[in-house]
């Protein structure tokens, strides 16, 4: 362990974290380096997703989820993947502005990522990011994301346990949605419960956990009713979360499920790795392909074979054209 | 040209596209031949991507197009990504069935694709299925997509013209989601103009248009109000599209951006490729390390550089211990 970086974000100290972050985030020159540096210390957190539709209250929820952690004596990272652009922002940094209460708070550590448009590209930086906070000594690192397309979904593969927040009435804009989170939700708050259809909401989500058949020994997501804006229901979701946890750790199955998750997770990461691996190896062959394509010299499949091909090494066998 | 399969949909049969499509999105032995040898008689078709959130009114406003360019006597296909699973369904089923009156006209094809939860699989099922219809003849190809994440939005990047349909007074719901849909609009359609803040919606996207500070040349995606459901504004949405194309297609500035998107595209099909390859022939390989890093043996961006080099014929260089 000779890395500076390593040491600093090893101590603790929070403006190497945040460098560290940034190095990992940009993916600049070293910050794999870094990232191996700081594997053998990483392990320990606890990570938790908290994810559900835009105005669910998953900022207000994680804020309180914050404070309860922190009641018990327990460092808190997190992680906010905020899917803005140039062109939006205000309505969702006056939600994370809240949370801003805690930025005082050395225990606990505030991190925003953008999501930049690159298919799979938030994934990646999430998960790096999680283990620079790991290696960084927090006892539990909040994931707090969108719940609104596949690839922001997957995010929550990261975590340990995944928080999915819904609010009552919010009708045909959750419908199309709700599959997604049904899969990836390990507790469900039905967060302002003080409105009215907070009960049917629970009961639809009953019914819709029941329609999905779960095999004997699966986990069976809790629904817990909260109201984040006057902490009712905080402790619920916590105590909610501690079994989820316990289960991921002491029974067959949430350890199976921990090792398929991490399989996904190395898959996922191959691909990245090879996909830029071939952009740097193949670049003048990408282009010259992306011309014949567009020439209609060559078809896009037998193009891509080629490619694949040179990147093995191996020498694309000449197709005939079809 | 010896393929039965493409003849079958060269001729345009109906039960051919639907084999060859079934075919292609499951990727079935033979589907990458049956590409190739379509791929000469593709490049006709004028694609157009329709996005945009739950409950905007996609379905009716698809259904009201599809008229319109029956009208002009253009066939069309339509490929309706469904992010349903067995959870969910009953929603956007209904919304579908309506679509169905064109079931009987055999000048129209519509094709419901189920996302599969896999990251860029839907994306690939996409562009593959549009270009079977393309190859089969169709004059126009309807992508329907509800536009909530980022990996349905790069659907949208295969559509020649991509309109957005939005419904005024959705609220914060829609904020998180804008600058997507901002970014793959080419035409936006407030549809349900008849209600209550119709107006202010138009304001704010003409609002939202401006303030990315669009470049010299570039297209600014005209807004249109509809009614779907009694057919206004269709007329105005359709040539609203009409104008794109032809941006799309003689101007410079057109021409550029769908040689950039054919890169994209040609670079994501190559990522996949070099995936599905690498998993094929390193399947024993990546076994043993996803459980070495399990085993915290190995971290895992070492295990992946490995593998990468691995697939690439080389041996890995002994890489010491972080």
């Amino acid at each position: 362990m000779t890395d500076p970086r390593a040491r600093g974000v090893l101590s603790g100290d929070p403006r190497a974290v945040a460098r560290a972050l940034r190095l990992v985030d940009d993916r600049r020159p070293g910050h794999l380096d870094l990232l191996k540096a700081l594997w053998p210390s990483t392990g320990k957190a606890w990570i938790l997703g908290v994810t559900g539709n835009p105005g669910a209250g998953k900022s207000t929820l994680t804020d309180r989820l914050i404070g309860a952690y922190r009641g018990r004596g327990q460092r808190v990272g997190v992680i906010a993947v905020d899917p803005s652009s140039p062109y939006t922002g205000g309505a969702i940094l006056g939600d994370r502005i809240r949370m801003a209460r805690h930025a005082l708070d050395e225990g606990v550590f505030i991190r925003s990522l953008a999501t930049r448009g690159h298919l799979g590209g938030v994934s990646r930086s999430t998960r790096d990011s999680v283990r620079v906070l790991d290696a960084a000594g927090f006892d539990v690192v909040i994931v707090e994301t969108v719940g609104v397309g596949q690839d922001e979904l997957a995010i929550t593969r990261t975590a340990g346990s995944t928080l999915v927040v819904m609010a009552p009435g919010m009708g045909d804009e959750v419908q199309a949605n709700k599959a997604g989170l049904l899969e990836c939700a390990d507790v469900f708050a039905v967060n302002k419960a003080d409105r009215d259809g907070a009960d049917a909401a629970v009961r639809d989500l009953e019914m819709m956990i029941a329609l999905g058949a779960p095999a004997a020994g699966a986990w069976l997501p809790p629904i817990v009713k909260s109201v984040a804006t006057l902490g009712q229901g905080v402790d619920e979701v916590v105590s909610a979360l501690d079994r989820h946890r316990a289960w991921v750790q002491e029974t067959p199955a949430g350890v199976e499920r921990s090792r398929r998750r991490l399989g996904d997770e190395m898959r996922d990461a191959l691909g990245e790795a090879l996909i830029e691996a071939a952009l740097g190896a193949l670049a003048p062959s990408i282009d010259r392909a992306v011309k014949d394509v567009e020439d209609r010299v060559i078809d896009p499949y037998t193009a891509t074979e080629r490619l694949v091909a040179s990147f093995r090494g191996a020498d694309a066998e000449p197709a005939a054209p079809a």
